[in-house]
């Protein structure tokens, strides 16, 4: 494929935030063509209906019904958990690739979709078919994939911030403590009293103190025996941030250790920002300037005299852990630069 | 009625937001006695599971259906606007006096009604029984009142300011302007895409430029001729702020004036304050600070060399809005200390 | 002293959050006649100029220094920390009985001053004399008090939650985890870039990933080994949420013998409610349901067939963590019934 | 100048919001090389430790004096107000043209500053020579200018929206009210009590109901005869709405020859968006939209049977209203493609 040739793509459930935030990144892909993107419900409306803020930028663009679909060079599948495996074959018919954002194929034991989403999977062969989308641990599959799964946004920011510590075993795998604060965009854009602006603004809610369904992610990635993850539903449209707390082996270890391993693992990887500062505001990584970007951002601290160990780490749910995480995923697979269209910065002050 | 004796009081529709307003404020008036409270949708439950703020005070209250009432001294009706008025026969049945908080008795000419709500009023004889629930217009009328009808609102706040300079008649009455800035507890407790947090948050929307149907309130209470409403949702759950522009008839007037006008309007009134500080961050009215409270907060200024007048004012929607507003006016129509039970000053900071 | 006669109450540094929240909650006390409020930044200037929610209640009252100060039967101390340890003896002189609400007097040995303040403290003899203002905990001792030092804010939740459960040992003592989201006011009212509102807005910042102070007072109360405190500032103006991690030392534990322990240490404590629902919104406690009020909610969940606890609580810091906490102390040391004047219920929505 | 040879770019005054604004903007500039960025107060430090967020985009670049500038093909001033026209010389020899962000160059008549800013303005004869950064308005001047003054953030969303309705005399000039809402960016970066988290959260503050001093630059560029403009402080970082009131002289104008108007003036414009919709949520402009956005989204509406008409307009204070017209300007002052580095969509939800 030369430098200049666009590849095709669709999007099944472009109504949604993900299908939204989708839209807004590949509509500045230089070598990207949106061809069709359906939505049930909205269906011949203006996709800017529902994403104002792509207003001059696909004013011509109308949400099609499935039905419409010819196939793309690449179909990605923006769809609420469990349509995306019962359609499954319908959607292959319509991709040359896919790339689903969903939980769907994310988890590679069936066993595990009866734990923790109550149900026999449809079409357990395809688990290990579908590539984990997280381009900093499965770069190299990603690249030969046909399939990519994008890891949830909570797993996302976990995985990433905690995959070198345990991959280096320098951490209690079974004392792994992880509070997690959420955004509202993460439940999606249907309405609920739960969501109800009067209800949720000013919110912090514990939703998830025990039992978040994205602790089976991190330890199929982490092969960590444990995980304690409690959610908190927090005043925040956009973002995710987790602090997590764990023991280190070993009392040796010092904060110039922990900066050389995360140095190891994603030196070279464009979206990964180490954030330890000793001066200003902003000495550890923060939700909101992350805001829009594909950066996971990690930082960490080592109680004096002691192993205790605080990773502090964000992302935007809805770019690195979504969309983003697809289209760089997308990249990967098509060979083209890994940043493409993903070079917003993010914003301050906001 | 001796000093100690408690009135029988009943609420029809008690899981809104007035409703649940209304309970907070009456659960700690020393002479009301809740009898019943209902909710089509939540009958049987208890009304903490909607009112968490009551835990530990309303425990063992559960809302109850319409057919389970019996006739209470008062019967407060927190309902939608249109059900009152078809089901007044029922109501009038259930108390000894009533007080609406709704729309539905509020204009006096039922030609109104087909103007701003495109409905003909199915009992147009009660719209003049229902006296306005506003004290400091019409405190006295209330104090006899049998049937009270609270004012919306938007359309509180923005007669009590404009109400002296409107009876002085030193404002022009053609050329009022109003900005209205409104929370999104003013739209209820219903779910809805409008209110879904990730639209609602942060939006400062213009949901009703021209056409507020307060607009028809204001024109009543005060006969000014014209009033150019615009009104703004605004990233905030409780409060209305209305930034009115309107032109002085004469250049003498100055600030001192106005004050004078103002004291001796609401002198004796305990829930109007006149802010208007030289110092300080608060020098006008803000909504955060009346949050909770039954205060209407008025400020001005002139326009130097000018005849032009800015008007600040500022409530509580649910409490002067609503729920306050109709238990200032229990206090009066039962000959109860005008401020029982509405004594809470609002905080700071918030 | 007859159940009409006032005490006199002086506040010394009134111009701060934690005094005017002390304002706020005397000025509706019926036994409590406030004498003098001292300020040294704003002596002269009228308290409403800073504390614009007292418009109304204290017109009259103005700060002055506290030269001016002659002896009054209570004496509040509202200063930052480490100003009440260097003038005590002129302190002592004011009051006949004294609340501090700083840091001053709340660690009982002098070496942990040295640890967690780096200071060497002044009157070391006097931090036994200061009985902790937890009425839940040290009521007996704080009726027969002369000198009340109040928990600090982070404190007060971590405690009051995890009390009875290390108190009965049924958690591990050193494997305890918290995660502390924390308002702004927390901070105080002095401006900084870390709360200049373009930076602080919508803020989840890790201030404090290790070595909170608070921890000492943690320890020190609950005489556990060991707590992992780690502490965010949160977008939010008023109040903390602690979620507590901690493992169960017997599998046999069920949420129903945790529901009767805390009953059996709080059942009749008038501020503490344990909030765990299966329904509703509110399942779990949140501080803007408690914000104004002198509550702190608990719940508490554990995780099907795990030894893993998890615990949430919530308070408004600066009344049941700072100003309210003294008064419910004042309540006690002066035989009044301990809820006088904190009776607000909250507001919601919110 | 071939296709890729680069300018460069100095800035001075770059610690503050508007200077980190031109740093992230020109940062992905293909035609730009930021040569130097000055700082009094934070001299020697890294530029991401007050702009966070361009942390992995300019590393490397350190703040530095204004004596180690040496010329530039373009010099950007974003200073305080009146420092700039206090050291022009010093500026004028360091840069081949210059952009200055501050009100200094504005105004054209000496006499407006010292009614608007009660100063005499020490190079008068400078006024004149700087053209105004509105390039919907002065494209062709800016093309072929050498110095340029952007526009006040708070004018340039009245301007541009009220420009072509008072060109085409639809409406009376005497009979304007704007009501604008402004977030707290517009105020600068410097800590003060007023901007103190506790109070500017959650605020709606009448700052200046009369005597904004936008007034001036709005009368100077439309011509009007008077404005009649109060401001409202709001929950919001950035942005900017307004809320206009105006009448039209002849009632046979409709909201379609409103729409012809508007495209007759900005139908070429890139960055001119009219909103109105009679769909969905974002009928309107809203600020949320176009956070970070160099967009004017401008809307209106006309009040049945009436000559009302309310005009509603939004910018990103920062953006449009600061950097992005300064870099919107450069690029026409260097012949480069308008809208580049300013293509960033705005996220929806935010």
């Amino acid at each position: 494929m030369n430098k200049t040739t666009k590849i095709t793509v669709s999007i099944v459930g472009g109504s949604g935030y993900a299908g939204g935030e989708l839209l807004r990144i590949l509509s500045q892909h230089p070598r990207v063509s949106i061809k069709s993107v359906t939505s049930r419900q909205h269906q011949g409306k203006k996709v800017t209906l529902l994403h104002p803020n792509l207003r001059g930028f696909l004013d011509h663009l109308r949400f099609c019904s499935i039905d419409q679909l010819t196939k793309s060079d690449l179909l990605f599948l923006a769809l609420p958990n469990l349509k995306a495996m019962n359609n499954l074959d319908q959607y292959l018919n319509l991709g040359q690739k896919i790339i689903d954002l969903s939980a769907d194929f994310r988890l590679k034991d069936p066993d595990q979709y009866v734990k923790w989403y109550q149900i026999k999977h449809p079409r357990p062969q395809y688990l290990k078919k579908f590539i984990c989308g997280l381009a900093e641990i499965h770069g190299p599959q990603i690249k030969k994939a046909q399939y990519v799964s994008c890891a949830g946004c909570e797993a996302t920011c976990s995985i990433l911030s905690f995959y070198p510590l345990l991959k280096e075993k320098i951490i209690n795998d079974r004392e792994i403590y992880i509070d997690a604060k959420i955004g509202s965009s993460a439940a999606g854009n249907q309405p609920a009293l739960a969501t109800h602006h009067p209800e949720r603004s000013g919110s912090f809610r514990s939703y998830q103190p025990t039992g978040h369904r994205h602790t089976a992610e991190f330890l199929q990635q982490t092969q960590a025996r444990n995980l304690y993850l409690s959610a908190t539903a927090v005043e925040m449209v956009r973002g995710i941030l987790i602090t997590g707390q764990a023991r280190l082996k070993n009392t040796d270890i010092n904060e110039r250790d922990l900066r050389k391993i995360y140095r190891n693992y994603y030196g070279n990887q464009p979206f990964i920002r180490i954030i330890k500062e000793r001066q200003g505001l902003y000495r550890y990584p923060e939700p909101k300037i992350v805001a829009g970007t594909n950066f996971c951002d990690i930082g960490f601290a080592i109680q004096a005299n002691s192993r205790r160990l605080v990773v502090i780490a964000t992302i935007d749910n809805l770019v690195k852990g979504t969309a983003g995480q697809a289209v760089q995923a997308m990249n990967l697979m098509f060979n083209f630069p890994q940043t493409t269209a993903l070079e917003f910065q993010g914003l301050h002050p906001i």
